[in-house]
């Protein structure tokens, strides 16, 4: 079949909408009609060309809402008419990762995931004669996309695809780092260092769960009203402390935060995150994508008296199992997304989704079709 | 009274043995006969002057075990004759850290321990005119030493001195990594850096918990036999990997170390310990206490994927909770010290142990009165 798609043909150049051809689904497979995507700094990431593992041309996107429209064989939890969540985490709840209990880190079709191929080692896009690649599994930046079963969250059908595409990523990736990586307690102190996408949800999930102290760190100052809108407590600029930032947050936390979250990629932040913990059990928590090749390095003595330093992926969710829930949480109005999507486009208009976020003037811009 | 005691003098000479004052026990505190005490790397390290925290004259040791001879004012929990272990990480069960629940890093006497000094600012220590410091709260390189209250464990009587005091840390260092701190369950592959004692100590707490491969990294093939008889199952020199040292793990353990241990504070091993665990979950504990100044890196795609770096002190252990335990395990054969004690002297040949250390040829060398 013929799909709308933005095409990334090469890294560094605007994305192309063009006319693609899209072949229908294989065996587990499911054809995806989307119906919004989130356009995500991940996205971005890869179109620069930064990304080693980025692969041209490709349909980037990955964070996006649909109804089903078709499935191959074997498919057996989704039909057509279904609302679904795509996920570039899988959850095939067969793989030692999935039965481990430990993680969300699916493997079942990592390796041609990683190679922007479909389970079977091909791609269901070609233009002209050319093969196109998949995205993270995902390719929401086209009007119909063909995605495994184990990759679809089935969601409930009155959710708004134009909010609940964030769900796919941004959302998920900050209550998640929350409640299921850190597993922050009520009463207890925590930081967050960068007030965008991430760090919000990072806010909103620390006061879902009760957090005492929600302190954001940002050097711009412009961010402050919505992260308290969305619950910090406490704001905190880099810039306009005196002395240095760690020892600052040590004394304003009394004592070091209980979680820290870093929601930047920037690795010094992510040191700054680590030291401004409590001695004796703070844990913090890498969310954001460091350049390639680059290094965290701190004291081993931060560790042996007591903090500890991890990191999540996707919030730590298991994608068909927790979306559903933060869709409902959605609609309960025990989260809110509407004030993170500042900006809503065609997919014509995609380029300035981007451009927008390179201006720095977007929390979230979602296309819809 | 008048005590004989190996007093350190100044960094990187011998201990020197000699007649020094003690005065009693002040309110909260307890003076103890010291029966017998180990000689620990920390020892070493303070009396060599690389530890920057080092104060002289002081009288150093930190592992033993003692009987109670008298109790200052307010003492409750202690009385004469009972047979005691001293805690340099002391359990007041009343501090925001006790308290907590996450940590066994007691804080109530913390200040005045590091500055070689009883709770009260002053040291019960003299020689002459001059005072002589404490060392980690302990000094049991006396045979009479006094300690406050919450720095004491009681054990039972029947214990022998020149074995139990090795609990006073290395044992319960090596066991509690891996009952407090990693929480290791059974079936799990653990990895451990360095078979000195704290590594032979891991060896015998993974075989406790009921571990499945339990891998001994050790570039001395003299470790393998002893490592084997406390439970290591698979013995790894680096010399004779061909290749990179990481992936060599990494495929030994298909898939990486459940939980891997640095047992040596060498921050480059820290790094492999680290690298070497499993994707998803694999948790990597420091245990080796790094130079100053010294730091350990590495990407933060490694923990994004699932790793998590932590540390331990003293095991995670509550001293006062947690070391009768180990006490009882030792007396009901569930864990093996004897074959640890390599070598036993008199007070008057302490320096012969730290000869021994440092020819490699001793795992714990006991100093009994």
């Amino acid at each position: 079949m013929k799909v709308r798609a933005a095409v990334a043909h090469k890294a560094g150049a605007p994305l192309s909408i063009e006319t693609v051809d899209l072949e229908g689904p294989k065996a587990g497979e499911v054809l995806v009609e989307i119906k919004a995507t989130g356009i995500c700094h991940t996205d971005e990431f890869t179109l620069s060309g930064a990304d080693p593992e980025g692969l041209f041309p490709a349909i980037l996107g990955h964070e996006g809402a649909g109804i089903v429209v078709d499935v191959g064989p074997g498919v057996t939890s989704l039909k057509k008419g279904d609302h679904v969540i795509p996920l570039y985490t899988p959850e095939c709840r067969n793989c030692e990762y999935c039965l481990s209990g430990k993680t969300n880190l699916c493997q079942a079709i990592r390796a041609t995931q990683g190679k922007g191929l479909m389970p079977d080692g091909t791609s269901r896009f070609r233009m002209g004669g050319t093969m196109i690649h998949h995205y993270m599994g995902c390719s929401t930046f086209a009007n119909f996309t063909v995605l495994p079963e184990i990759a679809l969250a089935k969601i409930r059908p009155d959710a708004p695809f134009d909010k609940v595409c964030y769900i796919g990523c941004g959302v998920t990736t900050g209550l998640g780092a929350v409640i299921n990586t850190a597993r922050v307690e009520p009463g207890a102190n925590v930081v967050i260092f960068g007030l965008g996408g991430i760090g919000l949800n990072v806010i909103q999930g620390a006061k879902l769960v009760g957090a005492n102290m929600i302190v954001g760190v940002d050097i711009n100052p412009s961010r402050k009203a919505l992260a308290e809108k969305f619950g910090m407590t406490h704001f905190v600029n880099p810039k306009e402390v005196k002395g240095d930032l760690v020892p600052h947050l040590v004394e304003l936390t009394k004592g070091g935060a209980d979680y820290s979250f870093e929601c930047v990629g920037n690795t010094t932040l992510m040191r700054q995150a680590l030291e401004c913990c409590h001695k004796g059990w703070g844990v913090s928590i890498i969310i954001g994508v460091a350049g390639a090749g680059q290094e965290i390095s701190t004291r081993p003595f931060q560790l042996v008296t007591g903090r500890v330093w991890k990191g999540t992926a996707f919030g730590g969710a298991k994608g068909r199992t927790d979306v559903p829930k933060i869709v409902d949480w959605y609609m309960d109005k025990k989260i809110n997304i509407d004030d993170l999507i500042t900006h809503t486009l065609p997919l014509d208009r995609i380029n300035e989704g981007f451009d927008l976020m390179h201006a720095g003037k977007s929390i979230r811009t979602v296309v819809v079709y």
